[in-house]
């Protein structure tokens, strides 16, 4: 058996790593048989020294391999995963999976919590009384085979190794590199056999990848996984540079996918679901763009996707009656605060990241692994990039814990917002399809 | 407190660490604050993206001041030491240290053991039967003052943090970093109070150091952290091509140690040996090169260096009989073979590093820290580079604990050397002064 220490000396040195060396080293560590240390040591190098598509492909390969894989193989229509790498008031999940739904496709979303400044769809799922995520695959294949969709929380048999391997990413400073991010996302992905995965990298202020540089890198770097795989994917780079929904926090996020769902908000939530949703029928049901986005929109008005939802809602123990009238079953913070800019103006910038912080700070979010979240608590803001605002007009509001709480959020907020006074052209919602 | 992964971070992205962070990482690392897997993402950064002078200081004044330091200032006598970063057949430390006790100086060394192809000194001395090396810091002030020499074993306290570091170094694939050896090298020198440090850094098939760029990479660290130090010092870069004497062992090597002390060995072990007693005595006495080298060679030849080395075999428990009739008292093998290369010709090059490691192999040195050594066994090999050979001469001989092993040294004893038709030029035996 080769010296584990002599493959981490040769990707140090600059060598490109065989397949069986990545795969022997990275499944033995999955195997409890290297020490945290030599792994650490392992994948700083692999951020340093960066890693070939061969490489990457070998080391996604390791990881799907290290659990269970998952396929729904009963189902009568073709299925879709749709995956983000995360945002802030990105709900866009929630909408998706009974907008595909509706449309006839099948939606079996595994998710994992959310981490950092970005929420996570199970948290916020989970605001709704009674709804639970656990649930077994069959129990998923049969409600996607009944519903059309399932939102549920991933097995920790699923890609085991990537647990590993991101719990000590996480505690070693060897996050950021993309084809160590790339084999994370795609494993999850490759491990669920669909039809077709659809990946929203984010780019921009509240997102991971600070540049569309690096989120296309990124995006190049897992479609080339998906192709190696033999599996069909597209991706988008889509805006993060400001909040994509209104509402950053758990039942909020809630409430504001419902108000889409109904058809009553029409903003960049609603739009960039759209897209997705119909980029999953053109590909899947070969309908041309025009109509498919048609029809994505016709199941938001028409309510047949708010339907999906509400059965999604119920089958998983969920009161369903949050699809009627959410905030007759979804917590409510104690404390609500206005937020009024006291300048007038073009809003310019809004740091994302920001928001989603002081989002967290209100409890949203978790700073830790396993840390509890506040399902109530959060920030609701409007106003997006070349809007103008006038002193002192409400733009949202805190929803927090405590008045002192509440307090340093909407000073937190007011100082993630710029405001000019020259026009100011917004951003794109999509900077770029691949694949 | 900042979060150490920061730290990391900021080392990974290229950034110049201020030194209260190195600080405040190594500390908390020796200290167990830091885990095993952070410190070792921390160390292959440092590794692929270099630390400048200042961080290299930082690191090294973290380590020694994680434990003791040692002074002796009651000696009448400027002290002296001498470090070799490791070769094969590298006895200088065992012929020098008497050899400055005939000239006047002090010499009070702390060594380590050896690991991996090259021998350590503690270990070539503890086959001497009786002899201790694990004395106190005041039994060897009293020895140094009355004898001239002591030659002992680093006390635990004394540098934990690079003992630790260096341990989690050599399980991560983290050792070949100029900065990181530099530290570790000289933090233990730093922690010992002496008048001068020489540093006799090796290069070649037989050194860490393969070429001689590496190793005055290593050595213009070194005396940069001196200088930082405030501390006096020199350093050759000398020639590890091949062995440097002709025993490889421990027994083996004290048996050569005692003929070079009593003037009866005349090769290039004995000639480093009085490069490096010269340069002391030129630096701490103002003696001029050409009487410095004359004097060292008088001690030699007069026996004044081998009276010396006899009293601190004694005054460390060893059976002094060694000093006058090595093999009465020292370890023998039960099997021993002669080296009879079957071709003649010119000596053109000798694998140092492979000689090492066939004597490694008959049981000389050790693999794993802690391992036993045996004391009995290795490899005398004569012949030095440009030195013609007969075919079926019997060039040297292998010690081993059985037949079995002893044929297997001797095979590779002999593909480790090459011997050719043309005429070679030996090497040099030091490239380059420094300091």
């Amino acid at each position: 058996v080769k010296d584990p220490r002599r493959i981490v000396a040769a990707k140090r040195d600059g060598e490109t790593l065989a397949p069986v060396d990545i795969e022997a080293f990275v499944g033995a560590y999955a195997r409890g048989e290297i020490s945290d240390a030599l792994a650490a040591a392992f994948l700083m190098a692999c951020l340093l020294r960066g890693m070939d598509a061969s490489e990457t492909l070998a080391l996604t390969r390791t990881m799907v391999a290290s659990g269970d894989t998952v396929s729904f193989r009963g189902l009568d229509r073709p299925t879709v995963d749709k995956h983000s790498t995360g945002g802030v008031a990105d709900g866009v999940t929630l909408v998706f999976a009974p907008v595909a739904a509706a449309l006839g496709l099948a939606v079996a979303k595994l998710s994992g919590r959310g981490l950092g400044h970005t929420g996570g769809t199970l948290d916020k799922l989970e605001s709704i009384p009674g709804l639970r995520t656990d649930l077994s695959p069959s129990q998923i294949e049969r409600q996607v085979a009944s519903v059309g969709c399932a939102i549920a929380a991933q097995s920790p048999t699923l890609v085991p190794a990537d647990g590993a391997v991101y719990a000590l990413r996480d505690a070693t400073a060897t996050v950021p590199s993309v084809p160590l991010i790339a084999a994370s996302v795609m494993s999850k992905k490759l491990a669920v056999e669909t039809d077709l995965i659809l990946l929203d990298v984010k780019t921009g202020s509240g997102a991971f990848m600070k540049t569309t540089a690096e989120a296309e890198a990124l995006v190049r770097a897992c479609l080339e996984l998906a192709r190696g795989w033999g599996r069909s994917a597209a991706a988008a780079v889509t805006d993060m540079s400001q909040p994509l929904g209104d509402a950053v926090g758990n039942a909020l996020d809630v409430a504001e996918a419902v108000e889409v769902l109904r058809g009553a908000q029409r903003g960049r939530l609603r739009r960039l679901t759209v897209l997705f949703a119909a980029r999953a029928l053109e590909t899947l049901h070969g309908i041309a763009h025009e109509e498919a986005s048609a029809a994505a929109e016709r199941s938001l008005d028409e309510g047949t996707a708010l339907d999906r939802f509400r059965r999604m809602v119920e089958a998983q123990g969920g009161d369903p009656r949050v699809a009627d009238d959410p905030w007759s079953v979804l917590p409510r913070a104690p404390v609500r605060m206005p937020i009024q800019p006291d300048r007038g103006g073009v809003l310019s910038a809004v740091d994302a990241e920001e928001i989603g912080l002081a989002s967290n700070a209100l409890g949203a979010g978790r700073v830790r692994k396993g840390d509890p979240v506040d399902p109530a608590v959060g920030i609701v803001l409007r106003p997006k990039v070349g809007e103008r605002l006038e002193a002192g007009e409400q733009v949202g509001e805190v929803h927090a814990r405590s008045e002192a709480e509440g307090t340093e959020a909407v000073r937190r907020v007011l100082g993630a917002l710029t405001v000019g006074d020259d026009p100011v052209q917004p951003p794109p919602l999509v900077h770029e399809w691949y694949g």
